[in-house]
């Protein structure tokens, strides 16, 4: 298989030197996913890779963790981290194994965060709403005093960043081509089922609006 | 929002002292996905976490690479490394911001990685192959000498895991229950379009048979 995917971004840009272009697409690729990857050291040379709720907030990441989180700490305390995006967009069949790979749209952010200050908790809680759910915040019960206080909102600059984008169709070696195989793409996306409501929802009471529209790989 | 997702699976366990229904499930889930996230230390104290094709092979796992890329040598090399697999299955919608939450599958994997040998390279290709694409092995042209030299895959024992589910209705505060919001689970799932034929496939050339069979999220 083309070794794209796993190939490491080594060239990480920093951000005064990138064409805005390129700040574009990773800003879009930030705003299509849903799950980082969160890459911290725990204190003894392990990294450890976190699945972590997030959002784009201007030129920075906002993740969302718990106080009791030990690693979130480590975060808060401004340890150096990694946080990446990807989505996959498809399979790419090759003719050989070695170009066959993925379609994919991956982002790479590299930094060091700080904790979201009390007073700005609940606005930061606001933008990863909107990011995840859109149109829900307000309409479920806002966080209290005491939930605030448990949770940890980490605040990242994106002052290093890659992205990387494989699309396009099988790069067939030329000796390749006649060879008797289909190939081509299967594209793959995220979708969203029939929403299931909890029990005890009044019987009737419709879906919220902003919830049917909601779509999530490529939006 | 609940902050299971972004929590950190500090609580990693050895395989002596775990329930084999928990193995079933870190198997089922490394199954299910199609990229990990890798976590390395660039070798200045700076976590990298790489997206990567991977398969489960028994009790260790094969990543993907290549020999041009540095990281990758640092996991042949035997760095610490960390794998984490995510699938999104859901968004939870509570009466409550603080309740609301993702439904989600996730496995971590900590070890030691060390290169395949030469000899055993295209049986961990395959296996590769069988985990993204089952059925594409064959069909396709198979690696060259060249290409296999080309190729650096990993291997790494599932010796330290963990592995997390979150499922089930919004656990949603009892003082919250009477708010007139609809409250329950959007599903999430990954699906296949139509395939893309192409550029030089013979016209009407049928897609494959495994290909139409394919699912993704849930198989």
């Amino acid at each position: 298989m083309d070794p794209a995917l796993s190939s490491p971004r080594t060239r990480v840009r920093r951000l005064p030197g990138k064409a805005v272009a390129e700040l574009a697409v990773l800003h879009a690729v930030l705003d299509a996913g849903l799950v980082a990857h969160v890459g911290i050291d725990d204190g003894s040379g392990q990294p450890m890779v976190l699945p972590c709720a997030y959002a784009r907030d201007g030129d920075g990441l906002l993740l969302h963790g718990s106080t009791g989180s030990r690693l979130f700490r480590r975060l808060a305390d401004g340890a150096p981290a990694c946080v990446t995006v990807t989505l996959l967009d498809g399979l790419v069949l090759a003719r050989s194994m070695f170009e066959s790979s993925m379609h994919y749209r991956s982002a790479m952010v590299l930094g060091a965060g700080s904790a979201v200050a009390p007073s700005d908790k609940e606005a930061a809680l606001r933008a990863l709403s909107e990011h995840l759910m859109p149109g829900r915040w307000g309409d479920a019960r806002p966080p209290s005093s005491r939930e605030l206080a448990q949770t940890l909102i980490i605040t990242l600059p994106m002052a290093e960043w890659s992205v990387k984008v494989s699309d396009g169709p099988p790069d067939d070696d030329p000796a390749d081509l006649d060879r008797p195989v289909w190939a081509g793409v299967l594209p793959l996306r995220t979708v969203a089922g029939a929403p299931i409501a909890a029990a005890g929802v009044t019987p009737g009471r419709p879906v919220p609006d902003y919830l049917p529209g909601w779509t999530f790989t490529g939006r």
